[in-house]
């Protein structure tokens, strides 16, 4: 089947000329939008989707540049890192694990790849790809990122000339905590697919997954959201659904890149790459119902307001966690979540990157609900996790109310340069 | 458990104050600002979310302007028609069929209809209802719309007075297309919950379905989305996964009031309310990747690249079923999607509005997808969807890569005004 790639290329080029030109001519925000896609890649908040032309007068014409900007905005694919990690998270995600078909070897690895490498860079510009008979739903980039994980029975493939690195397994077993279904677990090869649009979500998912189908099998679909695309203000931390600020404590990018970025210790095709953990956390909302105010602050070890720390007043208060109150009792629960994940060392050695989305899917015959948290966690090493995990394993007070009952691992690889192929260090 | 609602009310107030006191100093946005809320309850698309003030120096208080308006956009409760039905989609959306405990009677349907007015009146307004114990989420209200609906089983309760309308049972079968599944199918009450963010429908949806669960079980939940908020266009058509615009011919408010609304030949608890279907509607996109772009246009009607008819040039063009090519043959296929659906008649008795959400699910095993629409329609007159229902199931060629797998019909009430409580006529 044809497609017309030329006249996609070109309207999406038109398209944006017609945008950069139309705002610079009309509010000199030109730099600002271009801007937003440069920095986007760095962690920051995407560039203002809000600020168009002709404030004041509401006119419909004012609102329509000002959406047209959402739906246009663009990542950049190629780069030292693969996108849709330290950049700002989007509303929408979806994680899609897949098998490997039996028998397959180096080569059919090597043809996933150059496809998703191709594939994932005409659809994060805005182009449709080869295989694409949707185009007009590949217009709406929406700010799309695609990141491409391996599992570790991909480094067993005939013909895979790197070796495992012994992290790269399923995490050890959490007894305590765990009560995982294989049908959330494992898979050989991963993709993250976040956009603020949830079809732009959709599409590339199924371009991406049947273009796929010779080569693998979907084990698994996990999707998830955060607030609305411009529904919060940029950079304001999200609230799961027991209505907790969730992932204050984060690295920020460039001064805390060395928490989630493999170095030069890491074997070649990691280096600029990370780990990646995904925890399916069920939230059990009919439980959590009945904790009231204080027992729900006391286990978190924070506001549920306003999510500030219970030793202090704004959300960015470092937890004090040697404060104690009158009678000399610590005020921040020594079982507390915040005060068993808190970082006990001023290193890595136990902090990383989380990017999590809530999820809400229809519940089981005879419950009101089946809602949860896709826990998303980002590290150099998986130790960082790890150590931190079997902390809140051990004890946890929020562990009354939420169980795992997923979990995957899988080795993101570095970024792509232009002309490069995703993962090309596994076998070159 | 105390929830400190005076406290929530005057958070909500204050925030909104603070927001139109802001843009009516910088840019004299407030009129438009307010006028977002009322008129889209007339259909109209929402206020602009984008035009704040400042426009053009692109700086993050600009932006955070902005989107402190999308998250507290509101819509009114009370009034003569429920909310959610022909004001403007919101961006996320999610069904919930219940079905009332064994022995309920009329005391048990009005307990529950007193707390949803209740609670769907303080949640809309972005105040925390009674047992909202995550207030943090209701303040984000994104446009919130709730709307209740009435099942078949409802009108033969002990005590209930009104009698049931001959068409309020599930639809007739459709042999030639239907393979429906009782767990997307029927219901004794419904809860339509939208809003631009998926947070605010969750929370919703958890607020409304405890309150319910001492009278009535969840029988089947159903989410959707469409575009993301602030992605495109107000105003501009949807598209749904097939990579059409859907939606293109639909009732204007106003002007086709009459379609919707029930006139004062119904029931007295139905005048100024409607019906609903809502249909779940299986995608085949494994065999619509066969179509080729001409198959894919004569199946429909119209053009993938901009829902333009095959006569015409605009989406909005008015399908020329007369028009014939060189050789004398319909350049709109009779067989065509839009041929079989366009209204036959003048008047209102084949026409109806459609407010579809497509749906997107892990597939089952072995599949790449499980994907499709949530088509919900919305008639005075039940006949009036039935009759175009009958046309397409006898012959559609889109019906090709399209399953009805689910089917529902529910009675949507009048809307309320102050102290009244919602279907209140059913016993009064």
């Amino acid at each position: 089947m044809p497609v017309d790639q030329h006249s996609a290329d070109q309207r999406g080029v038109d398209r944006r000329d017609v945008l950069v030109g139309g705002l610079s001519a009309l509010g000199g925000l030109a730099a600002g939008a271009a801007g937003g896609v440069g920095v986007a890649r760095s962690g920051a908040a995407p560039a203002p989707a809000g600020s168009g032309p002709g404030a004041g007068s509401g006119s419909e014409a004012d609102h329509a540049t000002t959406v047209e900007l959402a739906g246009s905005q663009r990542r950049p694919f190629h780069g030292e890192h693969q996108p849709g990690i330290m950049d700002a998270p989007q509303a929408h995600g979806v994680w899609v694990a897949m098998d490997l078909v039996p028998g397959a070897d180096v080569t059919a690895l090597q043809r996933l790849m150059r496809i998703w490498t191709q594939d994932v860079a005409q659809l994060m510009a805005g182009r449709a790809p080869y295989a694409d008979f949707e185009p007009e739903l590949t217009a709406t980039t929406a700010s799309l990122t695609v990141t491409v994980g391996i599992g570790p029975r991909v480094l067993g493939l005939r013909g895979v000339t790197a070796t495992r690195p012994t992290w790269l397994q399923p995490l050890p077993a959490f007894p305590q905590i765990d009560r995982l279904d294989p049908r959330w677990s494992g898979g050989d090869v991963l993709l993250q697919i976040c956009a603020d649009s949830p079809i732009t979500v959709s599409h590339a998912q199924w371009v991406l997954t049947k273009e796929a189908r010779t080569i693998a099998t979907v084990r698994w679909v996990q999707r998830g959201f955060r607030q609305g695309h411009a529904v919060t203000r940029p950079g304001e931390t999200m609230r799961n659904l027991f209505g907790q600020v969730d992932g204050t404590v984060n690295p920020v990018p460039g001064r805390d890149d060395a928490v989630v970025w493999c170095g030069p210790s890491a074997p070649r095709w990691l280096q600029g790459g990370t780990t990646m953990v995904l925890r399916r956390i069920a939230m059990d909302l009919e439980t959590w119902e009945e904790a009231d105010p204080l027992t729900r602050d006391t286990s978190l070890g924070r506001r549920q307001r306003d999510g500030s720390p219970l030793t202090g007043r704004a959300e960015t208060d470092a937890p004090d966690v040697a404060a104690t109150d009158r009678l000399g009792l610590p005020v921040i629960d020594e079982f507390s979540h915040v005060r068993r994940s808190l970082p006990h060392e001023k290193g890595l050695t136990d902090r990383f990157l989380r990017r999590p989305y809530s999820y809400d899917d229809p519940p089981d015959p005879g419950r009101l609900t089946n809602a949860g948290l896709l826990f998303v966690a980002y590290q150099a090493e998986l130790e960082q996790y790890l150590s931190v995990q079997r902390r809140l394993a051990e004890a946890d007070l929020l562990n009354t109310w939420t169980t795992p009952i997923g979990s995957a691992v899988f080795a993101i690889p570095r970024g792509c340069r232009e002309g490069e192929v995703l993962a090309q260090d596994l076998w070159a």
